[in-house]
C-alpha cells in the first residue's frame, strides 16, 4: 500500500449527506385502499367535495328557536316538532314555536339558535328557556365555516397520519394515490453469519443486522426482502448481478472494510455501480460505501450493528423521504447535559438518553462500555450527532439527534 | 330537569385520568416470532446465552502480533497464517510472527494485539509496521466485554424497537413472548353516517370517526374491529349485548350527549356495565362515558371527530399502555409561544403545530376558525393540555402535549 493510495481518504458527513440527497429517485405513484394508506406520502392534492360542515349543523341538544323572537321577549316556546340527526331537514312553520334538535342534526328551516337542554325546561309540550343569555346563531356549526366546497384539503406529499386518514373518509377518498415505495433487498454476507434459530459455533454469531434493517424499513412502510450470500467472489458476482437488475435499493451490511474476504466494493465495480464514495470521517460506520448503477441506489453499511443501524437512520430514510417528498432534514436538537470528549477527529455518533423537562430536550451520553454493541442501544434513545473538528463538546450545547423510539 | 339532577356534574381531567389507570386488565401473554414482536410488549426477560462479544473479536482488518515482542523491538513479523471472520481459531504458533486477521474474526491463540492494514506494508509474506503507537490488546473486542452469559439483556415491559429486535435475534429468540393485545370493538352509532365509498345526502355525512380509531389502534399494533348500528335502542341492546361477550374493550363514538337518540348510556346502564363516569370538564369531548362489566371496559366518546381523536390518545393510550405494562405517563412538554385566552372552566386541549428550536419545544396554537374540525387538524402535530381553573395561558409558560403524528 503506497503513500499515494488514496483509498484512506475520509469524505465528512456533510459532503456524504449532500451526495446522498442528490441521489433520490422517484419510484412513481399507485392507488391504494385509504385504510392501507397510513404513513404513506399522498400523491394528488384532496379536495372538500362539499362544504364542511355541509350544512348548519347543530352543534348542542336542545331546541332551536328563532332569535327574533327571544329578542321579542318570548321565553316559552311550543315543540312543534323533531330533527334528529340524519333526518332530512324540517322546517318550523310558526316562528313562536321550535324544534327539538340533536348533535349533528341540520338545522330546521325558520330557526337560527340553538339553546341545549341543560338550559330550558320542558313541561308538557312546552320548552321555557332558564337563561336570559342567548346569542344569535350559537351552538350552530355555520355552513362552510371550515371549508368550502373545493377548497384544497391536504395537500400532495402529506404523510398520512391518522388525523389525514378521518379526513380522506369524510371526503370520500375510497383510493387514494400515495408515493410507491422502492423494491429494497437487504444482503448479509459474512462465514460467520448463522440463523437465528439456530446455536452458532464458538467462532460464529447470529445474523441480526438483516432483521434490524428489515424492520427500520418497517418504519417507513417499505416491505423490503433479504438474502445471504457467502464470501464468495463469484457466487457474490452472480447473485448481486441479478438482484441490481430486480430491485431498486440494495442494502449491503458488512464487507466494505479492508478485509481480504470484503469483496462488496469490487463487486459492485465490477457489475458497473459507480463508487460515489467509500469510507466516511464517522464512528461507528466508518467504511460505509455508496454507489450507483442508473435508477438503482446501492447503500453498503458496515457489518457492525451499530454502523449498519445508526448509518440506516442517518442515511438511508433521509434520502427515501427525500426520494418519496417528504421533508428530509433533521430537525430534532437537543441540550448536551454533560461535558463529553472524543478525540478522534471524526463526526460521533454518541449514544444518548433523551428527557424532556420543562419543554427542553436534554440529552444523556450512554457511554456503557464504549463498544457501541447493540446490547447497549437499548439504553438509548437516540445518536446526537457531534460534529468533527473538534475534541470537547460542552454541557449546554446544542447538537442534532437522531432518534431511534417511536413516539406511541 | 329538577337542580337535584346530577347528570350535569362534571368530572375533571386528572379525576377521570386516575379512575381509568385504576381500570386496567391483563390481557395475558402469547408467543410470536420475533419479526412479529415490533412494537409489542415484552413479557419475559431476555438473559444473554453467551458473552459478548462471544470471543476476542478483532475489530480492524490487519494483523494480530503479541505485544511482548512489539515491546521487545520487534517491527517485523513473518505472516504465518490467516484468521477470516467465521472461520475456527487458528493458533499463531511462533510469537515472532503475526497473522492476518479479519474484522469479526476470533483473535488467533498466540497473539494478543491488532495492527490495522493502514498502519502496515506487506512484501513478501512480511509485514512491516509503520508506526511506533501501539497498545496492548488493542483492536480486540474483549470477549464478555458489554455482556456476561447469563446476564440480563432485556427487562420484561420493554417496548421492543428496532434496536431490540437487533437483540433478540443475537441471542437467538426466535419466539418471543408479548403481551396480548386486548381485542377491541369500534362502534359507530348516528343514522346521519353514510359509508366512504357513497355520496351522502344534504343531511347525511361519511363516517369516519371508526376509521380513525382503527388507524390510532394500529399505532399501538391493536387490530380493532369496527361495526355500525343503527339509532334504535332495540338493536343497539341487542348487538352490544353479544359484543360485550366477546369483546375485551369497545369503543364508541358517538351517542353519548343528552339528545333523544343518544341511547349509549342508557343501553350500557341496561346490559349492567357499570358507569364510571359519565362527562368531563374538557373540551373537546365533554359527554365522554367511561364503564365497567367485571373485566370488559367500554369507552364511549362523544361522536365529534375532534372529540374521538383526542378522547382515544388522552385515554385510551394510557389505560392501554398501563394494561400491557409500559410507561404511561406524559412525559412531553411544551413551551407555549403566544398568549392565550380560553374562557370556559374546562380543560382545553388546544391544537398546537410543536417546533424544536435549539433543543426547546414550542407549541403554536392554530386557531383556524375554532370549530375544531377534523379538517383543521391535519394543520397541527398535537394537543397542548390546558388545565382547567384559569382564563389566560401565558407565552413561556410549560404545558404536556400530546403529539398526533409519528416520528419517523
Amino acid at each position: 500500500m503506497s503513500v499515494c493510495d488514496t483509498s484512506n481518504h475520509l469524505i465528512s458527513v456533510p459532503e456524504v449527506t449532500e451526495i446522498i440527497l442528490q441521489q433520490t429517485e422517484n419510484f412513481g405513484v399507485e392507488e391504494v385502499p385509504f385504510m392501507q394508506s397510513l404513513y404513506r406520502v399522498l400523491k394528488e392534492s384532496i379536495i372538500a367535495d362539499r362544504d364542511f360542515p355541509p350544512f348548519n349543523r347543530v352543534s348542542m341538544d336542545g331546541i332551536a328557536i328563532c332569535f327574533e323572537e327571544f329578542q321579542n321577549g318570548r321565553t316559552q316556546f311550543k315543540i312543534e316538532g323533531i330533527q334528529p340527526a340524519g333526518a332530512p331537514q324540517i322546517t318550523v312553520k310558526n316562528k313562536e314555536n321550535c324544534a327539538e334538535v340533536m348533535t349533528g342534526a341540520m338545522l330546521p328551516k325558520g330557526v337560527d339558535t340553538v339553546i341545549p337542554y341543560e338550559l330550558i325546561e320542558i313541561t308538557n309540550g312546552n320548552a321555557v328557556l332558564k337563561t336570559e343569555t342567548v346569542k344569535y346563531f350559537q351552538n350552530v356549526h355555520q355552513q362552510g365555516k371550515d371549508r368550502k366546497k373545493n377548497d384544497l384539503i391536504l395537500s400532495k406529499n402529506t404523510l398520512i397520519s391518522p388525523a389525514e386518514i378521518g379526513v380522506l373518509a369524510t371526503v370520500g377518498k375510497a383510493m387514494v394515490k400515495v408515493a410507491k415505495n422502492p423494491k429494497v433487498m437487504i444482503i448479509s454476507t459474512g462465514d460467520e453469519l448463522v440463523e437465528v434459530a439456530k446455536t452458532p459455533l464458538v467462532h460464529q454469531i447470529r445474523r441480526s443486522n438483516v432483521y434490524t434493517l428489515v424492520v427500520l424499513l418497517e418504519n417507513l412502510k417499505i416491505k423490503a426482502n433479504t438474502i445471504h450470500i457467502n464470501d464468495d467472489k463469484q457466487e457474490l458476482l452472480q447473485t448481486i448481478k441479478k438482484l441490481v437488475e430486480q430491485y431498486d435499493v440494495l442494502l449491503f451490511s458488512g464487507a466494505v472494510s479492508k478485509g481480504k474476504f470484503d469483496y462488496i466494493p469490487d463487486v459492485l465495480n465490477q457489475l458497473g455501480v459507480k463508487k460515489l464514495f467509500h469510507r466516511v470521517s464517522q464512528r461507528p460506520g466508518k467504511p460505509f460505501w455508496f454507489g450507483k448503477k442508473e435508477t438503482k441506489t446501492v447503500f453498503a453499511f458496515p457489518g457492525n450493528p451499530v454502523s449498519t443501524f445508526v448509518s440506516c437512520l442517518r442515511y438511508f430514510y433521509p434520502w427515501f423521504k427525500k426520494s418519496v417528498g417528504l421533508e428530509y432534514k433533521n430537525t430534532n436538537f437537543a441540550i448536551l447535559d454533560q461535558d463529553y470528549v472524543f478525540k478522534p477527529d471524526l463526526t460521533y455518533f454518541l449514544q444518548v438518553k433523551l428527557r424532556n423537562k420543562n419543554g427542553k430536550i436534554y440529552a444523556t451520553p450512554i457511554t456503557g462500555n464504549g463498544s457501541g454493541d447493540l446490547a447497549n442501544l437499548v439504553e438509548a434513545d437516540a445518536f446526537l450527532e457531534l460534529p468533527k473538528g473538534r475534541n470537547e463538546y460542552k454541557k449546554g450545547e446544542v447538537f442534532n439527534y437522531i432518534s431511534f423510539r417511536q413516539n406511541i
